[in-house]
């Protein structure tokens, strides 16, 4: 029996700076990525405007479409997210609020995996608890587990923000092995 | 004795259509301010870009600053918001994420009042939860009740966007009384 | 090819009252069980002792051993349960917990629906989001839709707690329709 | 002037066994009250019947309205509770339950600190936020901070149940501090 095909998986980051933690973590997860899936990072969250629906009545601007073209084509969509504020980063937000629009859903019956890292103790679970919730309205089936929540983040990523420490380059490929078999068995 | 001096609130809208429901009840509530309350609408939403901490090492953008020192000089806040994707508009919480950083986070200690309006049957609620735990982390000092969702709000604004359903308006008004209240509790 | 077999749900109440909506509801849903879903509603919450570790190392009470072994021989549950101060019900939430602890965890990888019936207008949904995140936990594969939130409910039920409005009752419908074909789904 | 009369807060604690982290942080904070505060440990929990509408309809049992009138006696309560599957024990949700029903409401206006201690490292995070919402609904004034998530608190008490580690008795005592001086500031 042949293999099925590989597993296509669009990697959104939720924080914007150059050294973002998170940033650094979907490097590692694509790195890490194990046979049957494909880890692509969308590089566009930047061009993305400010929600504006008299703006989404003209088109949706290039960098928009771009992002809802990239989860609909991905089998899967993977997210890594610092939490500011105690939920999430409002330019994550931004990002779901556009792709989430008509005509064309994106995140419909899309599999979902979640990662987290911070510089504290507790890791952002509670952004990734809001986003969970955003994601029922969207329909998105999210993975459970593992929750990836890397703590003290800081010391796990060397000066070239590659992930050194051993058991967080498991954890995260233990995310990427569960969204590949979790995509794998809706698909079918 | 004299009468405290007015209580200054600051308007916050989460939304940046022309049409935006919450943007006209915002507009409402400074109408029907009661004695000893001023409301002005906080306008330059529009202009506060995507969050980036490279940027702020750089200097608050003057958008942002504008937003940072009308917190500062308010004597409470009152936010009007939507409901998107079951959470608070990426806008909105953007905004807040660049109003809450160093060196100064003007939300400590600040009272704040929600309000939100939507065309659904449910109004808000669960964009208002979201955004009350953001504020546990801010210590702000938010109003318990009126809790005032505005479902079904397209049926209680007429054309021009002005808030024409008296219930609605005596809920409204009955929010600006009690944050006044409240900050005048904390006050002493 | 055979039909598969029929998809053996189990009801659980979030409440004890005898004239309780979310029984009835769960009543409701038994008789308008779709082809191929059973369902049995588990009557014995009110037998349920408060959570104690030291009795749980006793050996479970019976009606929790009941209930545990209800669940698990159940291919999904449905719960159907009211909002109390804005989040699950005790009763409920005491009885989930013994239902969790070792040696085996009888919500693990189970689908699950969720419903509520409330006298108000936005019927139940803030206990569903905190029971979702009890499940996430869990590791159960809770439906995202339909969120079926009866608000107003004492008008849709007749004095014998018969569901009697028509387009609850579809909805209702619609639920375990979902639910068995999720189950299905994820069976394969 | 007179010292102000001192600040009485009735301790609950979220679990019921024996060697409870919690009931232990709880002794702590007793013995670690500062000046102006006297801390009485609510010792009926367990005691405490399922909720049942129909049950309170003949009148509240006798641990239930020894709950309601030492809340209602207290100047404000400090809740420590462990998390259970994501969110309040049901133990402790029932309680509350029982404790927020008519005539009077003891929670309302009343302030309230909320500590938690867990073996695990995010500590009670997640139950806090669920009470934090239930005690909207309540009107109770729940202190922002600090925010006492004692984590890894199996190695921080000694065989006998007593709080050792320094940083945490600190931890405990500055709540402490908090909750009295929030009760004294909205005593005004």
């Amino acid at each position: 029996m042949a293999s099925p095909s590989p597993v296509k998986v669009l990697g959104l980051c939720g924080s914007l700076r150059r050294g973002s933690l998170n940033a650094a973590a979907l490097r590692a997860a694509r790195e890490l990525a194990p046979p049957g899936l494909e880890l692509t990072i969308f590089e566009g969250l930047r061009e993305i405007p400010p929600y504006d629906d008299d703006l989404r009545h003209d088109g949706y601007p290039p960098p928009v479409q771009a992002l809802r073209d990239g989860i609909r084509a991905a089998d899967a969509v993977l997210i890594a997210t610092p939490e500011y504020n105690y939920s999430v980063p409002g330019v994550l937000k931004n990002a779901i609020d556009w792709a989430s629009r008509p005509p064309e859903q994106p995140f419909e019956g899309k599999p979902v995996g979640i990662m987290g890292a911070s510089p504290g103790a507790i890791g952002t679970a509670r952004a990734q608890y809001h986003l969970r919730q955003s994601f029922v309205f969207l329909n998105a089936l999210v993975l459970n587990r593992p929750e990836v929540m890397i703590g003290q983040a800081t010391s796990r990523f060397d000066a070239e923000g590659r992930l050194t420490d051993e058991k967080t380059r498991e954890f995260v490929q233990s995310l990427l092995v569960a969204l590949r078999d979790w995509t794998l068995r809706l698909r079918r």
